[in-house]
């Protein structure tokens, strides 16, 4: 263990995972913590890497995510795209806390394709990640999709993050599921059930009609005895899923394959909702891209 | 009192609204209840009307709304549309509870203009109501707007509802207001404020862009410090209307002015909103209309 050259943090809002890495961005060890939104991440990070310390002395640090907001450690600015790699690994807030060395990673912005800001913290740092886990993507156009809570829709253009579109499907879908009337005790979602399906081919049949016209129809179907009780949360899945993607189809030129930036139950999800829009899908595990991301930036801020 | 000559019950999910009327329909005596959603309708019923009962006897009841479905008191099937008035109170489900004559109306199933099956409850006793108030709006056709936790876009002609559209705008600002990251502290909505307008422009301007990439601008624009977080509410509703809005009128042909059915703070809402896509519209008040169409089914059904 004597190697250990530094400690990379993705420190999203409600999870830290922590690497202990060689210099060359090898994982010797892995911890966990509370997500950036609980206070005292100063505090909380010393006492997660204590027993690295007493191994190895005051390794320098990496953190990206929900860490650099204002809810988090502290607040780096976000940068404007387009952003390439380096510039975001430049645009690093660097501080000494206890004799250690931090960097942490910004979040970046743009004024997206409806006019509106947009924002992402985290994200950069698994383009990052992504783009150095696989070359090919550095060069030419390529759109990722990030699904999760808020998922983001990314255009990388010859390496540099150019544009990107937020959409709220994530928390969304949680709420109507959770809170709503639409799918209580709607069994869960399964990606190959045909009422996730139907999902799909009614929000894509409907261009017209906002998910906003779309939704009570996972009661109605229910009530009219169309539909069992158990397929709704399946089919409330296939209709946020499918206007998601209509819509970045309607905002971005998408060309496939999409590159999936997730979890694997997630990439699943998508990869089946993109096929019912003709689009194939290339899947990126998002713990690894976040790494390789933190080691990317570590290499670019401490070498 | 001596005048008296059925109870009308406009009875919804959360609430019963009561009323006491002589053989025109006026109003002698008011009261409440809890919604259909409690248990034991009958039991509730009984004792909500007791002391009428004593004065004036066992009176007929005319109910309608959520009473009338698989948590009310007894379900009485939907009607498909096109329903003309006469055959909503026709449909009504009659039966005596303890030597009192009642009649629940039935609610309204179509298949709406999206494909799928679409039902209201309730929302048919307000038409009944609304063509009765408004004698001319029995001719022609005209576009009814009524706001709410579900809100429903239907279509009346020669004063028969041929089509409707359900669109789940109010529980859904309810459930990003409470529950999301969107507009937690984010002020009381303002139909008069800059914030409010904005959010009805960005919807606009954004035909293509479905609510779900349009709803994250709400926190970006405060992460950014483009917007107060006390106008985030007012933004976040004037997305949403105007999402709803603007989908309504790519469903349908709408001409103004649009039929409003609420109350009165909806309708201000609605009626700003509206205005922004170039559409006037009118009010008549939602709980008036109801008690009208009680008091139209009552002389259909009992006379």
């Amino acid at each position: 263990m004597s190697s250990a050259a530094f400690i990379a943090g993705d420190w999203g809002t409600s999870r830290l995972r922590l690497y202990l890495c060689d210099a060359s961005g090898h994982v010797l060890a892995r911890g966990e913590g509370e997500g950036a939104s609980v206070p005292d991440c100063a505090g909380r990070f010393s006492a997660a890497v204590a027993s690295w310390d007493k191994a190895h002395g005051m390794l320098p640090a990496v953190l990206g995510g929900m860490v650099g907001s204002t809810i988090g450690w502290r607040e780096v600015p976000y940068l404007t795209c387009p952003a390439r790699p380096q510039a975001i690994a430049g645009a690093a807030l660097r501080f000494e806390a206890e004799g250690r060395a931090i960097a942490i990673l910004p979040g970046l912005s743009c004024t997206g394709v409806t006019g509106a800001p947009d924002v992402m913290r985290g994200e950069e740092t698994q383009i990052l990640g992504a783009l150095r886990l696989q070359r090919r993507l550095a060069r030419g156009r390529h759109i990722f999709c990030m699904p999760g809570t808020h998922a983001k829709w990314v255009v990388v253009e010859d390496g540099a993050v150019t544009l990107f579109q937020t959409a709220l499907s994530g928390e969304l879908f949680e709420l109507l599921r959770r809170h709503s009337v639409l799918a209580r005790d709607g069994g869960e979602v399964d990606a190959q059930s045909p009422a996730f399906a139907l999902g799909l081919a009614v929000a894509r049949r409907n261009p017209n009609a906002d998910l906003l016209h779309l939704l009570f129809s996972t009661r109605s179907r229910v009530v009219t005895g169309e539909m069992a009780k158990a397929d709704a949360a399946s089919y409330l899945s296939g209709l946020v899923l499918g206007k998601d993607i209509g819509t970045a189809l309607s905002l971005f030129e998408i060309k496939s394959p999409v590159q999936l930036i997730c979890t694997p139950s997630l990439a699943a999800l998508y990869a089946r909702a993109l096929s019912a829009y003709d689009l194939n899908s290339a899947v990126i595990d998002g713990d690894s891209a976040a790494l390789a991301g933190l080691v990317h930036a570590h290499a670019e801020i401490f070498s």
